[in-house]
């Protein structure tokens, strides 16, 4: 660690360092997350990009008693290494180590914890109030990507702030970028506003345009002025958001240090809302990130040397991509939408060979149910590629604008179940849970890519309803010599006979499989019910289980509504007497960790299922004593 | 009716009409809508409020070929009169009746059945991109007002649609309100946009101005050009839609059809996103409505000549208000929180008395529950009181911003359960359900008015995690002799040593109750599990019922994912080898209909209860002799 970065032991630390020693700060700072993402992963080119701002902001405010938000938090790298966390920070994402989000667990200088975009003006505008209430000083500033502004959440922020008329700074960080390349209008206006002269230098145009008028005498002088007058009110309203009620200031170079720290001081002034628009760039001191910053938003280790490679979309993202790719060239209906994830979601190939049917609709999760539904109202089938995390957006809009309208509406949902390094906020184990709630949807949950896209074509034929197809991150697991695709609801392995089974479905039947294997190997001979179809549930699931002695459900999903509950009830009211074991994720949020430690660690591996298989059956022999009831 | 309206028996028939019958017909309208809404109830200002605008749009547009797609759809009563529903239109909101909102299944004229939101700029760009790439000409039109453009997903719209560059035509009906007094600073901007000279005025002032300078010779010519244009380039995007991408025009006299049906036609041949800013009056042409258009918002029948009463807050709603008001007077961090439901979830009388800790932030659901979290990480005590309906649209910030920060933000939600005549977009059986999914929440379920405020009084002193109370449309429902509150997740009545139970929540309770008696009289002796807290369930519910040969569930519900399923899985668990019955709701969607008459239908009621008890206990007896199973 560089020596100055070493000396900054606590929140506040940076104050004690001299002006001049700020750039090589900077420069520390950035070989620390370049090396740390190159040996742990994570996100590096909106890191590299805030690290001046950062440092101005850790100069100019005082934290705890000040609070700054970092919408989503992909970008907080530099405020950890500046609030006392640089000693530890070569455990980001690592088990037990830090989280590569803001995480009010390790910092009272992180508000909130967060993963989630386009949240932090509406939670920063509350703390702002709060604050406001109990009388006290802090400052409140919420720094937010141009991509987060696409989410409707940041308008509602916005819309908010701007009448309650509170001392809240919004930072606009503006690097044309969100994950991928910006979309959408406010994109476009912005890169407007970032080109034209800004609100200032508009007056300062005009008024050289009216000097450079041959001298005019001194009668002409209140004519003029009445003209600015005139000019200045119609101009006032320069930007959106001085429309929206803040005093806008920008666009301003955001790696330009003296600059930062002097608006900033400025803007502690106002007692007003206020939005600072800087620029800057992604991946800033790093070549290969300058170069490619979508491929270095988020990415695995890498040699710092070499660069990362281009894996292109891989596991069930790449075959989800390929299948679309099929799919579109026999059923010109079909048409693929995004929130902005199109290289995660594997739809890079469809957009270039399909352009008219790709709809990048930026972060706008909401949106883009919605907008599915519009195409669908239209006669074209949309599918929506989306992350289970953030799919959790548009739950009303799944309701309301899709179940309700007896439209087909197909989603594909990516990194479903445990995600690994990202963590809490972006574990894909909600789904299960919440689309259960949702009227007359078909929810499957692919084991192998040829399942994918069986599932996702037999979606594209079926019927006029929401569909959702949900697989996990990363890369299909063990298959058993000689397993065929069945094309039905769910399918059952193994002792069919037996009067112990196993139920499970996506990835988790490939260990349970294994665990199968050994089982029968001790002398346990299980049979093995796999869901292909989680909602709803085939009636033939309840017939397959309803006589056996001990059915153990393992899930890799919360269990507070998923599909084991939902198996559970089916099983008490079809007067299944035998022992009933759900084995899911008990706690709403899991930390970072390898996605199979994390597995490993909620018993939801191979040896993990033996042993509570074999906890299971215990029971069984207990009771014979006990009561006689598990005979 | 009329004898113009009559005349009007399918879509487009209105273009059979001369020019100059058009204001009688708007008159007819304006009178057939009156005297319906006095008869049945319903929303009366927003109808009133676009007649002109509906009757110039069927002028100018041909359904269904075009689409007109109204957002939220409380606006749309001069709509179905002129697209072949006017015969019917006197059974609006009765059951088996025309819905008060579009819907699909009466006519191909409304594209989407709807009652959310903020939604209709999305679904309207989705199909007009649909329409484009299937090579169909038809226009589509969204018709938002300026309160539903407070909501994320209505900006997230506009910012794909600004971009997609479709002739999406989208109609700003600004009435200055959203159902109550709008706010924010779109509100705001609006009320400046409509205020100040629009952009052809603002050019002209300009100009004026310039033109009252002395008069200057020929050489000044080039030198004035060249300030115009400066000023033009500086000036031009006047409005936050041309930021968005959209032409702007407006704002526009939304009562003066002529003027509509020019501009409309005008908009109809651009072949780019058009925003039309109309200013109309809520409720025109009904003095009482055009005195308090929030009152005539929503409202149930009415004696047209003397105007409806104003109730204020009844029931539960008026129960939340008065506990609201008495804790806040106790503990001066309790905050109240509404998206826009000031008056309907009763926080009148607190916000004239605790102004400065009451929040209306708009149709902003999510933001409500991301600044409540804000609020909270500042010390305050947030309750945010909104429809359970509309709180579907926080799923998300619910978990994210809610749970994840282990914070005490508390639910108030209203609406709970069947609601009636609003319909299926407008009934609150959801949250029962995609709350359980939520990490950490516990939910309540009052009864009476008296077990609201001890819930709430509850949760203010409670530890830090989210908390929901909820409660239904109305007041609450017969209470046994005696019955006191017990401040305990959950208690037993009737004859507790029964192997029969019949367990319940919420309203259903006083049906469940009374169900019970009328049971005990034939000779049908059952204990009744009234559960208090629903989330999580207290495991004495499942010690209770665990011996019980038969158990019935009535939930006011969706089965999917509700209590009902919940205690199924933890019976499953246990052990549980009698009969366990759930009585909730099959369908997802229920439609509109007086509320206790749905109940009635769903056999949640007293004799419903009765029926299901008698039904559960056959398959007892027929069991002895079948498998010897339920002895």
């Amino acid at each position: 660690m560089g020596t100055l970065l070493s000396g900054i032991k606590a929140p506040n630390d940076i104050k004690n360092l001299a002006d001049s020693q700020l750039p090589e700060l900077c420069e520390e700072i950035r070989e620390q997350i370049i090396n740390t993402v190159a040996d742990n992963g994570g996100h590096l080119a909106s890191n590299l990009g805030v690290v001046e701002l950062t440092v101005a902001l850790h100069r100019v405010f005082t934290l705890p008693e000040d609070s700054i938000v970092w919408d989503v938090g992909h970008q907080s790298y530099a405020h950890k290494l500046l609030t006392g966390r640089a000693e530890e920070f070569s455990t980001l994402r690592c088990e037990g180590g830090l989280s590569g989000f803001p995480s009010r667990e390790e910092s009272d200088c992180d508000p909130f914890t967060t993963g989630h975009s386009s949240a932090s003006i509406s939670s920063a505008l509350g703390l702002s109030v709060a604050k406001s209430l109990a009388g006290d000083p802090g400052h409140v500033i919420a720094v937010i990507g141009d991509g987060a502004l696409t989410g409707g959440l940041a308008y509602e922020g916005l819309n908010n702030a701007g009448r309650l008329n509170r001392n809240l700074i919004v930072i606009l960080n503006d690097n044309a970028m969100s994950i991928s390349r910006n979309v959408g209008s406010m994109a476009r206006y912005l890169s407007y506003v970032r080109a034209k002269p800004g609100y200032l230098n508009a007056k300062d145009s005009i008024e050289a345009a009216l000097c450079r008028l041959p001298k005019i005498g001194e009668a002409m002088a209140s004519g003029v002025r009445r003209v600015k007058n005139v000019i200045k009110k119609n101009i006032f309203n320069t930007t959106i958001f001085q429309d929206m009620g803040f005093n806008y200031y920008g666009p301003f170079d955001g790696h330009d240090l003296r600059t930062l720290i002097s608006v900033l001081t400025m803007a502690r002034e106002i007692d007003k809302p206020v939005l600072i628009h800087i620029r800057t760039y992604k991946g800033r001191g790093y070549k290969y990130a300058e170069n490619d910053p979508s491929m270095y938003h988020g990415l695995s280790a890498f040699d710092r040397e070499k660069g990362a490679g281009d894996a292109g979309a891989q596991g069930f993202s790449g075959a989800f991509g390929e299948t679309m790719c099929a799919l579109a060239v026999e059923n010109d209906r079909l048409c693929a939408v995004t929130a902005a994830m199109e290289t995660g979601t594997g739809l890079t190939s469809f957009k270039e060979k399909f352009r008219n049917r790709f709809f990048d609709v930026g972060i706008a999760e909401e949106h883009a149910v919605t907008f599915c539904a519009g195409l669908a109202r239209g006669g074209m089938i949309p599918v929506f590629a989306v992350y289970s995390t953030f799919l959790q957006r548009a739950y009303d809009q799944l309701i309301h604008d899709g179940a309700l309208q007896h439209l087909k509406i197909i989603l594909a949902i990516d990194r479903a179940g445990i995600v690994g390094e990202d963590g809490q906020t972006h574990q894909g184990i909600f789904d299960a849970a919440f689309l259960h709630t949702v009227p007359g949807i078909h929810v499957y949950a692919p084991t192998y890519y040829d399942e994918l896209s069986d599932n996702l074509s037999d979606c594209v034929e079926g019927d006029a309803h929401l569909y959702a197809v949900r697989y996990p991150r990363g890369k299909a697991l063990f298959r058993p010599e000689g397993y065929k695709l069945s094309g039905k609801p769910f399918g059952v392995y193994g002792a069919v006979e037996s009067h112990t089974a196993i139920v499970t479905y996506g990835r988790l039947f490939s260990f349970a499989y294994e665990a199968m294997l050994a089982l029968a190997k001790t002398g346990v001979k299980c049979k093995l019910v796999k869901l292909n179809r989680i909602i709803p549930l085939d009636p033939g699931v309840v017939s397959a289980l309803k006589d056996c002695k001990t059915v153990v459900f393992f899930e890799e999903s919360i269990r507070t509504g998923g599909v084991a509950e939902n198996l559970g009830s089916m099983l008490s009211e079809a007067g299944f007497a035998g022992r009933y074991v759900m084995r899911c994720i008990e706690e709403g949020f899991v930390k970072h960790a390898p996605m199979f430690r994390t597995l490993e660690h909620l018993g939801l591996d191979k040896d993990g299922m033996i042993r509570a298989v074999h906890e299971a059956l215990q029971p069984r022999l207990r009771g014979i004593s006990e009561k006689g009831m598990w005979t």
